[in-house]
């Protein structure tokens, strides 16, 4: 039996000033470093034995998960970066904080970009201050930057990126960690869950709790449980 | 052209306690932690993109290159562990200090083992304190944990790794690091270098102080510098 643990990453410096991240690689607050440890502590207690880990190339998801490993004394575990497992690129929401946000385009028009599946905000501004297509990382990984992403978006490049790099291990029987963001967690859950699009933008996955899955031969969940449990959110039907 | 950087781990808790630490996973001192930053530093003000780092399985090394990383503002960098960048393995002499091996063995002994190229000490007893035989990550990477190792038996397996994953990478012309330990750094110096057997046992690399090369096509080091010149021991001739 293969076994998933998916975490997002602590609370970070934008998450605390309720600001839009996206791919702005901002880093994790205190608190945001404290709700890592516990992760790695309700891991290590967890007893499963996990082979390999998965991260964004973004440091708040990064950080996290190096947190953990230390905590669990697992430093020695192979590390995969991917960029195709960032958080959702808000475009040109990225930077502003959701009040700004409102007043600049309206209540109603931001409701639409955020729990919406597949509307994408206005696109980032080639050169803009939050304008990363020049970032060494992307070229790196040979990564086209998007410019806005919807959660569709999104999806579309974490579910190639899962079917071809993790879901194999998975059916072969391994036990892996994802570390990563909202929306590139949500993405996966919605593929694992078989979520329609109108419910998965209410699945709310809580900061540094980890999300522990027994998955069967088809990848299928069998059980699915937040290991903190006082701050879990409600799971899709099994 | 190709360029690769190697640091050895900074003080480690036994490197202060004067014990032969070998594959046992001590952790860094805050002065071994201070040595990472500043070994970070260097690489920063270096101006290299580095394209892949590779580090040990064992904590003080992966904690160095994780310490420096941050610093450089490089987390995204793709990392590689691998078992065979270990320490040498000390065999029986393993947790004693100088002091006691030199009580239990004679201080001519000691040096030989010490400063001979291929006399290992005597085996780790089966079953003893630091018997990692059954350590989970020695059976993740399919790895067979030595009794004992020579300076010799350490590059036996360095050599073939850096061959495998390193040298076609710097071939091709990618800017890479290696943060690692004394004995396995000296076999990779030995064969980077050709250093003779004799000779290699008296090369000393400092802790937390990146040895920078370049490297041509036949990945024969045409400039060699230690990033923190006051800190700089004696290099082999190029």
């Amino acid at each position: 039996m293969a076994r998933l643990a998916l975490i997002r990453h602590g609370q970070s410096q934008w998450n605390l000033e309720n600001r839009f991240t996206g791919w702005v690689d901002v880093d994790l607050t205190d608190r945001g470093r404290a709700e890592a440890k516990k992760a790695g502590d309700l891991l290590k207690a967890s007893g499963v034995e996990f082979s390999a880990c998965f991260t964004s190339v973004q440091k708040r998801a990064i950080r996290t998960l190096w947190i953990a490993l230390d905590d669990m004394d697992r430093m020695w575990l192979p590390v995969t970066r991917a960029w195709q497992l960032n958080e959702r690129h808000y475009g040109g929401l990225t930077g502003l904080n959701k009040a700004e946000t409102a007043e600049k385009h309206g209540e109603e028009q931001v409701k639409i970009w955020r729990r919406s599946y597949d509307i994408p905000p206005p696109p980032l501004e080639k050169g803009s201050e939050f304008d990363l297509s020049n970032d060494p990382r992307y070229k790196l990984y040979g990564c086209k930057v998007p410019a806005t992403e919807s959660l569709k978006l999104t999806l579309d490049r974490v579910q190639p990126y899962f079917e071809k790099e993790i879901a194999p291990r998975l059916k072969a029987g391994e036990s892996l960690m994802i570390a990563a963001h909202g929306n590139s967690l949500r993405a996966l859950v919605k593929i694992l869950f078989n979520v329609s699009d109108d419910e998965i933008v209410h699945v709310e996955i809580p900061t540094g709790n980890p999300l522990l899955l027994d998955l069967d031969g088809g990848l299928k969940p069998t059980s699915a449980k937040y290991l903190d449990e006082e701050r879990a959110t409600k799971l899709p039907t099994l």
